[in-house]
Parts: C-alpha cells; sequence; structure tokens
C-alpha cells in the first residue's frame, strides 16, 4: 500500500433515498457524500406495472433502487474527491429493518422474477410496512403462553415491523411466494450479498428484529412449530444459523459490484448494520453510561451497559448489537419529527404563513421564534405525545395524543411548543426508566437529520433531562458509522483499526456548541414533568382506557362507512 | 283608537349594538328593525378624553352610546314602516346584565359629571367587566359561613359579574363615587327612568344578579354588615326595595325621550328586562317542560317550572324571573360560539384558506361542509369545553379545554367538528342534571344568531340530546321578547294582551325546519357522551387538578416575566 490517504465508504439506505460518504479513515472527515432519491420510493398504492390497489398497511420497496444507489453515488464520491480506488480500504453499509425480502438461493429477488412480480408478497417489505400486526399479535400471545425467555429481551411484546411476523405474513398469504424463497432474508445483509457475493446474517438485525440472542440463539423449532406446523424448519431452510459479528469483513468486493460503483475488485465488505444502530458510534457512543438519541419522524434511544437488565418497554437488548462486547439496549418513541410535521400541516393559521413568507423564513423557524419567547409553563398547556402511539415504555399502539390546557387566548406558538414538550417528557420517561432499572446514563448524545437545528428542542431536551445535551458533528451519522465499522473490517494492517471503539476515538467528533440546563427551567420543567407523569400513566396503565375505546369505535364505524 | 294596526318597540341593548324592532302585535311580524353600533364599544383601554390605563380585567361602556342608541335606532322604524307615532301601543327594552352605573338622584350618570368623569368606577360596568372577583370570592365566603339561605339559589356560587361584587368594587376603590352615588342600578332599570322618569328595579336582574328573591327579599342588613359595616344599609341607601314584575307599566315616555326618537309622549312603557330572559317568549317558550338555548358566544339555557328545585350548577333560579307565575331556571356554558372563533382564527391552515377563497365561501362554510362529511366517532377525538371555565354544572372559571385522541391522520375538521360537539356535550350535561334534579324538560327551542344557522351544530344537538331541536323564528329574539312584554303592558284594552302567555302564542313563532335525532348516531353519541363524562367528572370533580396547577404555575410564570 502506498503512503497515500486512506479512505472508507459508508452508504445508508434509508426509507426514501440513500446517501453515500466518502471518510478519511485518519480523522474521520467526510472527503465527499452524495444522495440518491430511490426512483419508486416507498410503494404504497400499486406495485410497478400493476393496476391492484395495496392494502393500506402496505409498505414496500423496489430492490433496484437500492442498486441504483450504488451506482449513482459512488461514482459521484469517486468523481468530486479525485481520490484513486486502491486509497479504499473498506466498504460498510447501514440499511433500514426490519425491511425483508424473499430470494432465490443466489440472491436474486422474487419481485424481480416475472413469475413473482404481480404478487405484493415477493416485494421488499420496508420497516413500516404494518400488514403483519396480526402476526405479531399472535407470536406475542404465543411467547407469553410458552413462557419464551426472549419476550423479556423485547419489552414483552413482538413489534409487526419485526423479521418473523412479516415472514409469516409472507407465508399465510402467497403459499408460492414462500415456497420459491430459498432465503428470506434482511435488506442489511442482502446488499451486502451484493456487494461480495456472500450470504450472511448480521448480529444487528438477526438481534433487534429476528428474536436472536448470543446465548439462546433463534426461537426454538417448536415454538416456529406453535405458530404453524410447516414453519418449524423456517431458519434452517429460509434463513441461516449463523450469525456474523458487527465489523467483520465479510468478503472482497465482487467484478460486477465494482463496475456498477467504478471501483476496483477486491475492497474489503464489512458486516451489514441497522442505520439507527450505525449512527451510535458515529456520535462517539462506543461505552457504557452514554445514550445516543437519534431525531427523526420517530426518535430512537440507544443505550450500552456491561450488564443485563431487564427494562420496561424496551424494543431491545442485544449483546454485541450494537459495539461487540456491550450490551445495547435500544427504545425508541413512535412519534417524534413527524408530530412536529402534523403542527406544521395542520394547525398553522394563514397568518402565520403570511408572516413567513413576508419576513422570508420557513414556517418551522417562525414557530421556533414564537415559541422561544414563551417561558417553561407560560402556556398553561400539556400534551401527550401519543399521535403515533407509544413505543416505550407502554408498548401501546393504540394510544393516542392528548392536549389539555386550552384557554380562548391560547397560541399556535403555544401549542406547538407543548408538543415540543410532550416529545421531550417521553424521552425523559425512558430516560428515568433506564436509570431506574439498573442502567446509568451519564451523558446523552444526539443525532438525527434537521431537527438537531432546532434549538428550542435541544433546549427543552436539557432541561427536561437535566442533563447536557451533546450533539454529533457529521449530519450523516449512519453512514458514517457504516465506513467506521469498514475501517474495523479493514483491520489496522491496510490502515484502519482494531476495534470500533478506536475507530470511534479517531472518526467520530461532536460539535463543541452543547446544551446547558439552567437552574430555574429544570425546576419548572419537573413541576411540568410531574403532571405528564400523572396524565400518563393514568391513560397509559389503563385506568381510562378512553383511547382504546375511541380507536375501536373509529374502526367500527369507517369499517360500515365503507361498506 | 282608530282600528289602525298596533305596534309596539322593542330595543335590545347588547355588547357591541342595541337592536330595535317595531313588532305588529297582532302576528308578532316585524314592521322594520334597526341596529347602532356603539360608538365607545366595550371601553376597556382607556376612557374616553384620558391617557391613564385601565386594568385588564375592566370592561366598561358610555351612558351616551346607550341614548344615542334610541335616538338612532326609532326614528329609522319609523320611518321605514311609515306607520303613525299613535299606532304604536308600547315600548319595551332587554339589555345586558349584570351592567350598573351609579347616578344621581334624576338618574344623572356620575361617568357624565365632570367631578367623576376621570374615575373609572364611576362609569356602567358591562356584564362582562370582571375587576371584582375578590369581592365575589369573598361574598361566596361569607355566605358559606353564615349560611346564607340564597346561596342554593345560584349554583353556590356568586359571580363576579354580577350587582353586589360590582357595587362593593365601587365602595372600596372609591369612596368619591361611591358617595356622591345616589342610586346604584342595573342598566335594564336606567334606560327604563330615562324614558319614563320613573326609577324601577325590574324583578328579572333583582332575582338574577342581586340576589333578592320574591319570598325573602334582599339578602339580610347582617349579610351587607358582615362584608362592610358601612355597607349594612346598602339597599334602603343606593337602591329601592321595592321590586316591579315583569311586563308592568312602568310610566309613558317623557317629552324628553319622546323627542329623541321622534315619537309621541305618553306612551306606554314597560318594565326592563335582561336581554337572554327576554329572548325565551320570544321562542315561544312561556310553559313548564321546555328549555330555550341561546347560542351565542356562551350559551345561555332558560328553563321554566312550576316547582323550586335546588338544581346543582344552575346560574340562578327566580320565581317569576322570566315568565310571571313560574320559576325561571338559568343555566349557562361559559364558551360557546367563543370556541368556535379561537378555533377558526387559530388552527384553520392557510390551505383550508386558500380553498374558502377558491370557492368564494367563508372558512365557516368550508369546515362545516367538510365537517358535516363526517361520522360520529370518525375522527377518534373528544373534547372537554373548557376553554373558558365551566359555567353550569360545575361552576369553575379555573377549568381549562382539553382534546384527546390526536393521530398524525387527524385533520383540522376533526378537531372543529370535536370542538362542537364537546360544546352540545356539555349542553347534555346541563339538560340531564335539570332532569335528574327533577325539573322535566321535553322541549328544546334554540335563538341566537349565526350559530342558528350552523347546520351541523343544530344535528349535533338533536343527535346528543336526543330531542328534537326547534328553531325560533325571528332573527331578534331578545328585542322580540321587550316588544311582547310592552304589549303585555300595553294591555289588551289598548290592543296588546293580558298575559305573556297571550303574546307569545300570537307574536312568538317557530321555524318550519326542525333537527330530527337518528337512530344510529345517537346510539354513537351515547357511547362517546360517556367518554365526555368520564373525563369531565375526573378532571371537573378535583380528581386531577391539574388544569388548576397549570393555571396556578402559569399566572406565576407570567407575574416574574412580565416584573
Amino acid at each position: 500500500m502506498s503512503g497515500k490517504k486512506k479512505y472508507t465508504i459508508g452508504i445508508d439506505f434509508g426509507t426514501e433515498s440513500a446517501r453515500a460518504v466518502l471518510v478519511d479513515v485518519s480523522n474521520g472527515k467526510l472527503a465527499a457524500s452524495s444522495v440518491y432519491q430511490y426512483t419508486h420510493g416507498v410503494i404504497t398504492e400499486k406495485l410497478p406495472g400493476s393496476e391492484e390497489e395495496l392494502d393500506p398497511d402496505f409498505a414496500l420497496q423496489h430492490p433496484k433502487d437500492y442498486i441504483n444507489a450504488l451506482k449513482r453515488t459512488v461514482p459521484k464520491l469517486m468523481k468530486e474527491s479525485q481520490i484513486d480506488s486502491d486509497q479504499i480500504i473498506g466498504i460498510g453499509t447501514a440499511f433500514t429493518g426490519s425491511t425483508i425480502l424473499p430470494t432465490t438461493d443466489d440472491g436474486t429477488p422474487l419481485a424481480l422474477i416475472e413469475d413473482y412480480a404481480d404478487d405484493p408478497q415477493a416485494w421488499p417489505k420496508l420497516w413500516k410496512h404494518h400488514a403483519a400486526q396480526d402476526k405479531a399479535n399472535r407470536i406475542t400471545q404465543l411467547a407469553v403462553e410458552r413462557f419464551e425467555t426472549f419476550l423479556d429481551r423485547y419489552g414483552g411484546r413482538i413489534n409487526a415491523e419485526w423479521f418473523f411476523p412479516k415472514l409469516w405474513e409472507i407465508f399465510d398469504n402467497s403459499s408460492s411466494v414462500y415456497n420459491a424463497a430459498d432465503r428470506i432474508i434482511e435488506a442489511s445483509d442482502w446488499i451486502v450479498w451484493q456487494l461480495t457475493g456472500v450470504e450472511t446474517r448480521n448480529l444487528c438485525a438477526a438481534g433487534y428484529k429476528a428474536l436472536w440472542s448470543k446465548s439462546e440463539g433463534f426461537p426454538l423449532e417448536t415454538f416456529f412449530a406453535a405458530m404453524d406446523s410447516d414453519l418449524a424448519n423456517v431458519v434452517d431452510k429460509k434463513m441461516k444459523r449463523e450469525i456474523t459479528p458487527l465489523g467483520e469483513q465479510v468478503g472482497e468486493l465482487t467484478e460486477e459490484a465494482a463496475k456498477w460503483m467504478k471501483l476496483k475488485p477486491g475492497i474489503p465488505v464489512s458486516t451489514g448494520i441497522l442505520d439507527g444502530h450505525a449512527a451510535v458510534p458515529a456520535a462517539t457512543v462506543v461505552e457504557p453510561g452514554k445514550m445516543a438519541i437519534i431525531l427523526g419522524t420517530s426518535f430512537v434511544h440507544m443505550i450500552l451497559s456491561n450488564k443485563e437488565y431487564r427494562v420496561p418497554g424496551m424494543c431491545g437488548m442485544v449483546e454485541d448489537g450494537i459495539i461487540p462486547g456491550l450490551m445495547g439496549y435500544e427504545a425508541g418513541q413512535a412519534g417524534g419529527g413527524d408530530h412536529f410535521a402534523w403542527f406544521m400541516k395542520n394547525s398553522v393559521p394563514s397568518e402565520y404563513e403570511k408572516e413567513a413568507r413576508k419576513r422570508k423564513i420557513s414556517l418551522y423557524q417562525l414557530l421556533e421564534e414564537k415559541a422561544t419567547e414563551l417561558k417553561p409553563a407560560e402556556s398553561g398547556l400539556i400534551a401527550l405525545d401519543w399521535w403515533n402511539g407509544n413505543r416505550s415504555i407502554l408498548v401501546d399502539g393504540d394510544l393516542t395524543g392528548l392536549i389539555l390546557g386550552y384557554s380562548l387566548a391560547t397560541k399556535p406558538e403555544e401549542i406547538y411548543r407543548a408538543i415540543l414538550e410532550a416529545t421531550v417528557f417521553g424521552t425523559r420517561k425512558i430516560f428515568e426508566t433506564f436509570i431506574a432499572s439498573g442502567v446509568p446514563i451519564n451523558e446523552i448524545i444526539v443525532t438525527g437529520g434537521g431537527l438537531t437545528k432546532n434549538d428550542l428542542l435541544m433546549y427543552i431536551l436539557a432541561n427536561v433531562t437535566r442533563m447536557e445535551i451533546k450533539l454529533a458533528e457529521c449530519p450523516y451519522t449512519s453512514a458514517l458509522g457504516a465506513a467506521m465499522y469498514a475501517s474495523v473490517a479493514a483491520g489496522p494492517e491496510k490502515g484502519g483499526y482494531k476495534t470500533i471503539q478506536d475507530a470511534s476515538k479517531n472518526m467520530a467528533h461532536l460539535q463543541e456548541k452543547t446544551f446547558v440546563p439552567n437552574n430555574n427551567d429544570k425546576k419548572t420543567y419537573n413541576r411540568l414533568y410531574s403532571e405528564y407523569t400523572l396524565l400518563h400513566d393514568y391513560f397509559g396503565y389503563g385506568h381510562n382506557d378512553a383511547m382504546k375505546r375511541l380507536k375501536n369505535l373509529r374502526t367500527n364505524i369507517l369499517e360500515k362507512k365503507n361498506r
């Protein structure tokens, strides 16, 4: 190897687009970045080339979009940075999940084979595909009845977004697709297979989405048999028992994949990883006691610990699942940025839009400005942040949002701020529950998209959690994390790192600016939080199931209306 | 008297304007109507000709506006209708209340006397003047401590809008005004004094606003002495013990008043009456078992009964107070149309405003249209209608509004409909409480301004109360009611009526169109109403005083902020 600088590539396959970064391995600096919007985006209405309507809970993707993302982004990185292909010592990918697809034994998606192309079950099911809710409920019920030990690791409930509910949905709805599928695989593994020709199953997705653990492996065959006798051997027939740790070299870039990206073949490719989890080391979080919060349409909370604790309402606890050698806990809020987007679309009067236009600022900026002028508790409002249900700690998708305290003087910015605050109270509830369950948290680092630029949200986070809030420097932490794991897969001999901790020390950085709580506002937020808690417990723990009854009633009414 | 048709004039002195009608006594048809906007409107910031800021709770009026209303409206009625002054057999007035003013012994308002003109206490205090809240609290407390029997007739709480809190406010804040005032009088009596030269105190205002009852008279001197020893003789010194029943002839139009209105002197003038109460017979409600609902910025409910019952949360129960010979009950909702106005101003996105503009309909029409397409319970939302506190049945101004059931799919029209529904649930709560307390209600008639034209609101009223909703025909029921009482004061010999019942039979009419509940929606609303009741009782009866704590906290924060 020459003395030239070494780089890795990280590619993050998201919901609507993929982002690729080319990173200087020595210091983590971005040499180039590139974004590709998927041509087919999220497929919710009709399959490509079909006139048939999909069920409303469907959310599919097109496998060609994934390959096109490689073709479009990586050559741009190389062109923009003007570096040589042989300076690239590794390629890493991060992917949404559980996003799964059925394939043949060489990895060809059934969606791309004519015989299956008109069957929705043949297509990649995106993480937010929600048609397997009944399957998830049944799996939870079975696990409870059978005292399955894995249930505890997932907060007591199996999510419809996960691997086995989606697999079971294929099995139940299309025997032809199920039978034709030699493999049913996470997209985070499928993309690595495409790059290297090697089929692996990454530990992160297996642990967080497919009920696997290092100590117990997959659920027993008797469990799958309880789902359906023909599913007893599902792991051996459609999957793989061998699980690949994070930061391993899976294989080398094939001739074909190298051509797609205009790179030389033979570059090491690392294990796949889920996007949220990849962001954690990129946000400098590689040791116990730290929590990374990923602010997106929903909020994800990742915490590392030396020990295993049962934490109420966590979405998953996976040994080595985020950082090898540590327990990785994931918790989450089902609503986050989408709360604020809902408000902006549905509740801001035209007078405000006029003002924003006149002052040439965005509606978000205007509302942030007006809401920032308010003091905590000045509005008299308090909200429950359950517009999209509650993931952690109540694990209840049937809960709904609430705002209390309206007066004739209530202004839009007061409502906006109450929704921000409620979402952060939800974060504190998770934060406190982890601490109360034995998992210490001494530091909070946030990362994500545009929301990290919302100073008011950061200020509220600091004062509600009573912690200094630090921010990851890189705007593409999932892609950076993939590139960091690629540098670990390359190893020190090729100019990379031995461990993800070493990579993090050199490649991950925080912004200088932090948000520090102030005494007065901390106190006021303590009082507001106690009101939040009262309402949270009253409506969340079944003292008044109004939200569920109204949701049921709504479903009945809509069924009658559409009949 | 000639065989020509007979007419009466009714003048309704409202908050921002006065409306006058000229009515055919034989059938109640409007021969003419006229509206006068007060030049000074509601005085909330500075007294006329002064630079001094008024306290924020102040709401005053200008006595000249009242006289100018007479001068401007009545000549227009005469001109428009082309009838002769001697066809007018009576004049009646209705007035907001408790609106009170201090005067000399000839009725000159102290506000018009130079020595007092710069003292806010000298000016007419409009019903919604709220600076006497501490006095009202103290009066309630004293009445409780002394086991005063009158308290039961007012739902257990004395309102800051009433006569004695406002009088006490004068006494406490301006001894010069208090001492100079020979009389402190309701505007509904002052205007009759101006027309006739005769000072009376009408039974309606005395009963509903000044703690008087037919069986017990005013509170005892010992009670007033408990307020302040110098107030012991307040009734004898500043008021009048004799109370005039409704529909009496107080006197005849004086030369001077006749000149103002370009009428002949000597026309009989009837007893004053409060505006809401005057609307009742004009809405055909003159017998037990009927409830008149007056839909305005707030909602007022008037019920007649043969017997006296203690009804929780009623605002007042007055024998002969609305219709002579019957108990008149008043209840109310502190928020009504102002809820809907709040929503329109603060929560409708610009996209909707664009659509309304494009289609050349009002925002109200657009929202009504969209909300009408929804089925009951389709939104999954439920609200508590307490944006302005709760008058009946909880009598608690510190309660605030609530909306529960938000999802990311919630649309503005769903919120609008939930607010409409909540307001009507509040009406049902009153309706049911009266029935449960022994006061039967077999018929509902609504009257009021523009809200009676909101078909969706009428439809919800029918289905929530499970009653056929009938509507008063006349758009100016308070003015018509005053004109009807004037025809009773004139009496049969002059072409009027012996009783208000006779007048109502001939002069008051309902619209042909009614709103009838349907079985399905009635059932759905029963289920929603049970959810409303759960929340109403939880937040209303102190199980969770979040609303009050938040309001207190808000007050503290604002005080610090403004310091």
